[in-house]
């Protein structure tokens, strides 16, 4: 286990999943001889450079419901948390959000440079397809090509790039929870529902076990994105590792803006109960899942 | 058929996949009614704004050889344009090679804004996934996972982006035609290749059929970065519809500056030459691919 898996904020059931998706980036992004090196090096500055792995962990967790062997569940993980160093690498573009700090480091342009940052994040989202497509993450082909549409859906126009764009442009009407809430949909909660589903489409679930899970997901991914409003509005930016009251100073509603912090404490909690309760068809074998939904809203980071 | 489509530079066998291109554009990029659909808009701007078409030509002829109803092979000829148009914009941003005009309009940097630019290029490189998965582009998931694969890897580090990356970098050691031909290979080869190679694997070819039109597709990729490496240099900038004289002001390396105009077309017609001999095998039913070889080299833009 590496050092930086150990840290991993997710504790034990998942330190091995962090440890895993780093030794298989290593595998997957081999540093060419030539003049390509400083692009692979920037995807394994942006892939490797820590994060909560809670994609990659999702899908796991999802997958283990239905006896889905580790390796392939892992690739999968590996495929969404490359869309999501993707979609960091360029959210953080001196045009986008243009920051300088994330995970405690310099961002990817900063430390390189902007045309290298654009290249690795269309570099990463091309590789997660290609990590999809290979025969090791299914066996059947009709599951790959499954997964591979629903990703790229999850990342498009129709999702998480069409939730920067909302994000991007001032809110036309009244701002209230409705807006806020379907922001976030695309925004975030599309990858993090693709990552819940992967592990229920690797391992055939019914249609109602699918469905439960949606459930599940939606209510985490808006939990998770109170959370992460929280922590921008109060949280410490040393420990988060990235620059924080963007929010504030620019004048976006969020969840917090809207409820205060109190209401909004109280709404990610009543979230994570209603998430938790989507996972009682899974009974016992959904303790993993239940750990992720609950370390959501209680991080420091 | 469009005003545009029948401007198409290849003329009549080829107007009507440049007019269905457009038509299968339309569909996939409906606006949609909130504020992403500016996103979409840029995403339309791209795409349909003209071109030659190059890539779904090449993939509907190659399909064609071997039978391939058109509705599949336009598909896979979308989304290779969908890679195509992702990959102008962003190489035609600030950070990259900073131009504002492209096809004779000003680039979606320009015409939109550098956030909304890189989106919209993110967002077609995700989109091509999405439109290959379909199964009206290929009744088996394998052909469809194996199509998906080898895109990903033609767009990304191992290819399109890798060779942008080289294009960027001061290159080390002797700048001789085999390190000119490397870096065309990787940023325009790549995606050619896949174009010739998709056709035949939509339409089931057999290895030495394959193997042969690989043969084609690659020194047709060579001959027609020569004919754009004449163009930059000596074309004129209305007709083209870009900023030319790049190269020559960034002191680059291409197969003119190495060659010499002289020299430099009749290696290009050496290698049309050598592209047609390889599609010998198929006969007759090659004209189209034949006709694709002459006027890559015999064009003005």
């Amino acid at each position: 286990m590496t050092a930086e898996a150990a840290q991993s904020p997710l504790a034990a059931p998942f330190s091995q999943i962090a440890a895993d998706i780093n030794t298989l980036f290593d595998e997957v992004l081999g540093v060419p001889d030539d003049a390509r090196d400083r692009l692979v090096e920037a995807m394994r500055y942006a892939a490797m450079g820590g994060g909560k792995r809670l994609r990659p962990i999702l899908v796991c967790a999802s997958a283990d419901l239905f006896g889905v062997p580790r390796s392939m569940s892992l690739r999968a993980g590996l495929a969404v948390e490359c869309i999501h160093a993707h979609s960091l690498i360029h959210d953080d573009l001196p045009c986008m959000d243009d920051d300088d700090l994330r995970r405690g480091k310099p961002t990817v342009h900063v430390a390189f440079d902007e045309a290298t940052a654009v290249l690795a994040g269309d570099a990463l989202l091309a590789l997660a397809f290609d990590i999809l497509g290979a025969a090791e993450t299914h066996p059947d082909a009709e599951v790959r090509v499954e997964l591979t549409r629903e990703l790229s859906r999850a990342a498009g126009a129709w999702g998480m790039a069409g939730g920067q764009m909302l994000d991007l442009r001032p809110m036309a009407g009244p701002v209230d929870m409705d807006a806020v809430a379907r922001l976030q949909r695309l925004k975030t909660g599309a990858i993090i529902a693709w990552s819940v589903d992967a592990g229920a489409v690797l391992g055939r679930a019914s249609s109602e076990e699918r469905t439960s899970l949606r459930g599940f997901a939606h209510s985490l991914g808006l939990a998770f994105q109170i959370a992460d409003d929280m922590l921008d509005c109060s949280g410490n930016a040393a420990t988060v590792g990235k620059r924080l009251r963007k929010d504030e100073e620019q004048g976006k509603a969020t969840f917090v803006t809207l409820l205060g912090e109190d209401r909004a404490r109280r709404q990610a909690q009543m979230l994570i109960d209603q998430a938790v309760e989507h996972l009682k068809p899974f009974g016992a074998r959904s303790a993993l899942l239940r750990h992720i939904a609950k370390f959501s809203v209680d991080r420091a980071y």
